[in-house]
């Protein structure tokens, strides 16, 4: 298994990138890592290079770059070099912690699409109260979605959860704003029908109140309405976190009640933490791409690794071209 | 003033909604109250009967109901007949915590539009960290939304925060993927140049993330989007709070924590209580509708009223008219 990674992305790069690495290479079998980035700054923290390949480059994406632009001009990029890699067969799949934008943008023109699949979708497994995690998707790569892209996210959902997650027959939700068959605006009401005779187990409708409840193992929706569902679960968390602090944090009483509990509401709050699921994948690709957060510590990083390792191992890529292929969506009411 | 109430709505009628008229009644001057629904199930709960008038009806719109069809058929309906007081000039503004696609119905059916606006628009206001809260628009009145119709809920937005709300100048964000110019889907990205022209202090692109921390205090959305974001947020909140509630009951020493910050943590919670803002208004209808949450107590009822009563004191709904007339669609760029 051949993982290279772009050892400048994130917020804690690199020292955190390389720590995943180590970690990985020290638990798993016949890994080797390409570690992307500069040489003098991923040294210090590299443990022993035992299969840990680098390579030098000091050119980076940053989160500021605007996407398309950066990856077409910065062609020695850590980014860029790192989805090199994949489209020359020299790695299997790749991890960034780095601009999101722009790791579509390297994984689109660099790495390449799926056959059958028309766009990419970006899949991150977010917690549930249960502690099972769905994944979502798309959360923002296509922002103007046609119904068929939502039956290709279902189907690569699908594929992924099963396969990854090991939830046989996992179910498939659509994102709408109720739940009685019929709902929705013009896409989601297309989509549904279509979504009743694919190959996967659709379950109708989903509310975003329930996502966090576990509605479902996969829900689909539009690259934009994910975006805002995904970034609103992520702000009303921080929201109440801080507010929660802060009631904690404003009196002897609190001051006092706050040392008791600690450890309970770190267990709280770590529940809520999705790097355990591994970072976003960028689904519809050649090969596995992984988002990982931009605020990865090495632990995420490692998970993000395992993951990209699954995708390789159970073929994820192949299912879902062999599977998109097989169906004709002319014929079937696509 | 005269308000029409829908007595038979929501989870808590009709005890909640005439406790919340007789708190009304008791504390604002030249107001009068039309109660609609059942007189035998009324008037257990009413206190004396100054300014209040009773209109008798057993049929009630039901949460279940498909929401069209119920206002079509169920022509004594509570909520119908609520809308007809209004329509004929008997009430001045009205409000319900009853169905809400029967509400939108009845309101644009019954009460009509207002000139100038193509669609009605669902708005509630949410909270935010620092207190103020912002006005989200629409959250599912219409969930395919054209450019213009965005324009139109900043404008709809705008006047009703600072006549009602008195903030003066209010801010005015486009809900988005993300805050750089340029981001978004076919419709922000059209909506984002018309918002530029509009009579609005149009302040760009917010991102879903950082809605609870005040990043406008007007945020304009189709109705799809709108109505994910507040459900997330909704059901994020529910989340939290659930496990926060599991954790602080799981052992003897986080019992004695809760006991210890229990009237700090119900302060958190009641500060996410959006009930103290009054109800979602329905905009762009030729009288105040007021949609109350269906879970509404008699204090939500008293400020839907508080609400309804300063919608019409200062012409919301006039200034809305005048304003959105005054602008030329076609020649301004919109």
């Amino acid at each position: 298994m051949r993982i290279a990674i772009d050892a400048m992305g994130g917020d804690n790069a690199p020292k955190e990138i390389v720590a995943g690495a180590m970690r990985a290479i020290s638990q798993m079998k016949d890994l080797h890592i390409t570690l992307i980035g500069d040489e003098n700054k991923i040294k210090p923290y590299l443990i022993n290079d035992k299969n840990i390949t680098i390579i030098h480059t000091d050119e980076v994406i940053t989160g500021e770059d605007e996407p398309v632009r950066a990856v077409r001009r910065k062609k020695n990029a850590s980014l860029v070099l790192m989805a090199k890699e994949v489209k020359e067969k020299r790695a299997d799949a790749c991890i960034s912690a780095g601009n999101t934008g722009a790791l579509m943008s390297a994984g689109l023109f660099g790495v390449g699409r799926t056959p059958g699949i028309d766009r990419p979708a970006l899949s991150p497994t977010l917690p549930t109260i249960d502690g099972k995690g769905f994944l979502l998707l798309d959360v923002g790569a296509n922002v103007d979605a046609k119904a068929h892209h939502l039956i290709q996210y279902a189907i690569m959902g699908s594929i992924y959860t099963e396969k990854v997650r090991s939830i046989p027959n996992p179910t498939v939700g659509l994102l709408n704003v109720g739940t009685e068959d019929g709902k929705g605006n013009d896409l989601t009401k297309k989509a549904f029908t279509q979504l009743k005779n694919a190959p996967i187990h659709f379950i109708g409708n989903v509310e975003a109140r329930d996502l966090l409840s576990g509605a479902a193992d996969v829900v689909v929706t539009d690259g934009f309405s994910g975006n805002i569902a995904l970034k609103t679960i992520e702000g009303t968390a921080m929201t109440v976190f801080s507010m929660l602090k802060k009631t904690f944090t404003s009196s002897v009483k609190t001051k006092i009640a706050a040392g008791l509990a600690k450890k309970d509401l770190k267990e709280l709050s770590s529940k809520l933490d999705y790097s355990e699921y591994g970072g976003a994948g960028l689904f519809g690709l050649a090969a596995p791409v992984i988002k990982a957060h931009g605020s990865s510590k090495g632990r995420a990083i490692f998970n993000a690794i395992k993951q990209a390792c699954h995708m390789v191992e159970y073929n994820v890529t192949e299912t879902i071209e062999s599977t998109v292929l097989s169906i004709d969506l002319d014929k079937e009411g696509y």
